[in-house]
């Protein structure tokens, strides 16, 4: 673990990219270095990094792949999404000591437009990381995969693949809110245990060889609802068993993220189901963020939903953090405490 | 052409399937003989076939791979739908004279239950051949994946691919009505000619060496919306130059009917467009019949649709009429002339 503090935030530890990662990505991408703290403008803040949310479309942007997104060069400060406070502020409405959820990379002070960051509210008896997965940008992607695409109705039965991870948690227990049976599709047998810890009516492990049977015997009514955040493998097997009028979102892609094949789906399944197939972008789906925030807090008390994380303790951990994720190996929403006391002081 | 005259009904012409195609059918693959006439149970109907109507979905009805359809083995007598006039009636719903669109398959004269016919009603000025076209089951696949997937709205454009056949000319025709932009994928220098006389925009040949350029160009603004029955290539190419939030429909896989790999759709595409792809199937739109059939006769009556057939002469002609449509050497909707008197006697 590294001591984070900075002398009056000249400069900040920050993890680079030292090579673009080819298929998973490894500790050896990348390199901890120090890089500078400029000052503020009219409009910025600098953000003391609280803890950093490591997430799956990271390595797509890694790879160039991202939407609109520019991509990533060798040298440059990993970029990532944090929850922090404001330790400096050159902007009204982000006054020092705001909690705010910002684009500052994987350091531990980043300088941002005031503009450019979320407040970030959490209610007292929730963990501050939480802005980060269930109440924040995974949490919505989930509620808007939901309720905007899945709609699944009582008694139909929702798969979700990476069904324990930052989106797929909370999926699975909007999806159990609105009285659907809930089958996880998750990479390994410790997973399928949290999954079934979480709440899920039944969990497959996708590496079983006979995980297509596991699959349809855990889906008797076949499959109403699919959120794919997996594999190819597991994506033409859902398909291979949709209800008619099934619906799909395709929310992540983790194998061709990590330098697979393109994904590629069977029109010939999508035509037999008359299903509909949905691509989902979170950002499209913002002017949800007041009812997802006030539904998924609901939850939370409610006990339906459960924060299932893994922390890790330093900056100079995150790269190993996100291996794990990349391959598999996470349990949980991935968060890694940068500034541990940030607020405090 | 045959002269269809079965002694009271006893036995009639027909088209039996000799063997199962691989790839693209030929005349080869189908024999004319004589089956038996069944005498008619209660309920049932004889009806005199006057026009077959030749469609792609055969092609997979061969295959076995037509939806919950059992299939056709060698010696069956070939599937297909005709007009024809009811000639004996066990029926009081169906006397005598009686038009009807119905599930014959390919002979002069076939008894079928009553209620598996549909009346077949078409304005007097408007040809009987259209109950199996711009007025029957592929105008129906049409409007529906205009009303319920493609949604277009004005100044949109929308790709059709198979942009002159039964489904693609009605099609091209309710989405100019709706104010759309529409650009034609078809399969030959002729077939755009026909495109642009039907009024298309602008026709695309998917077989020209730079087709692709030619769709972006014909698309500046891309494409909101793809009516899908060609093969994996076009799909391909339009889903590369999708508009963000465009929707697909996937209503014919005509490469993957005629034995060639199965389509598959690249999911990276459909989510950075954040597209909607669906399968289409007529069958579930069976509640649309009433709005269509009133919307395609007034635009008929327009001018906005126009009826775009080729006639063949003679049950005999039907193999080779099939076999022309499967290799896209047809011209619009492939009808049959069975026997062109029928009702008139």
């Amino acid at each position: 673990m590294m001591n984070v503090t900075p002398s009056a935030h000249k400069s900040t530890p920050a993890v680079v990219v030292r090579r673009l990662p080819t298929g998973l990505p490894t500790p050896d991408d990348f390199a901890i270095t120090e890089v500078p703290v400029p000052a503020l403008a009219p409009g910025e803040v600098l953000v003391e990094v609280a803890e950093l949310s490591i997430d799956p479309y990271l390595r797509s942007v890694l790879a160039g792949r991202h939407l609109d997104d520019p991509g990533v060069a060798p040298g440059d400060v990993m970029p990532g999404r944090s929850v922090g406070v404001v330790r400096e502020s050159a902007d009204p409405t982000r006054p020092v000591g705001t909690w705010v959820v910002a684009e500052t990379g994987w350091r531990a002070y980043a300088v941002v437009p005031a503009a450019a960051t979320e407040v970030a509210v959490v209610p007292d008896d929730v963990p501050r990381s939480a802005a980060l997965g269930a109440l924040g940008m995974p949490g919505l992607t989930a509620f808007a995969a939901l309720e905007r695409q899945l709609t699944p109705r009582a008694g139909e039965t929702v798969v979700i693949s990476s069904a324990t991870g930052g989106v797929g948690s909370v999926a699975g227990a909007l999806a159990r809110a609105a009285g659907a049976r809930t089958v996880a599709v998750v990479g390994s047998a410790i997973k399928a245990e949290d999954a079934l810890r979480l709440g899920y009516d039944a969990a497959v492990v996708r590496t079983d060889p006979d995980w297509l049977a596991a699959l349809r015997h855990a889906c008797p009514d076949r499959v109403h609802a699919y959120l794919h955040m997996g594999d190819m493998p597991t994506l033409h097997g859902v398909l291979s068993h949709l209800a008619p009028g099934a619906r799909v979102s395709l929310c992540g892609l983790m194998d061709q993220y990590n330098g697979g094949p393109r994904t590629m789906l069977p029109a010939g399944a999508i035509m037999t189901a008359r299903a509909t197939v949905y691509g989902l972008v979170v950002f499209d789906h913002r002017d949800l963020a007041e009812r997802f925030w006030a539904r998924a807090t609901e939850l939370l008390r409610e006990g339906t939903l459960t924060l299932h994380e893994e922390r890790h303790h330093g900056l100079d951990q995150a790269p190993a953090a996100f291996a794990r994720l990349m391959s598999g190996q996470n349990r949980g929403k991935v968060v890694v405490e940068v500034n541990p006391d940030a607020g405090s002081r």
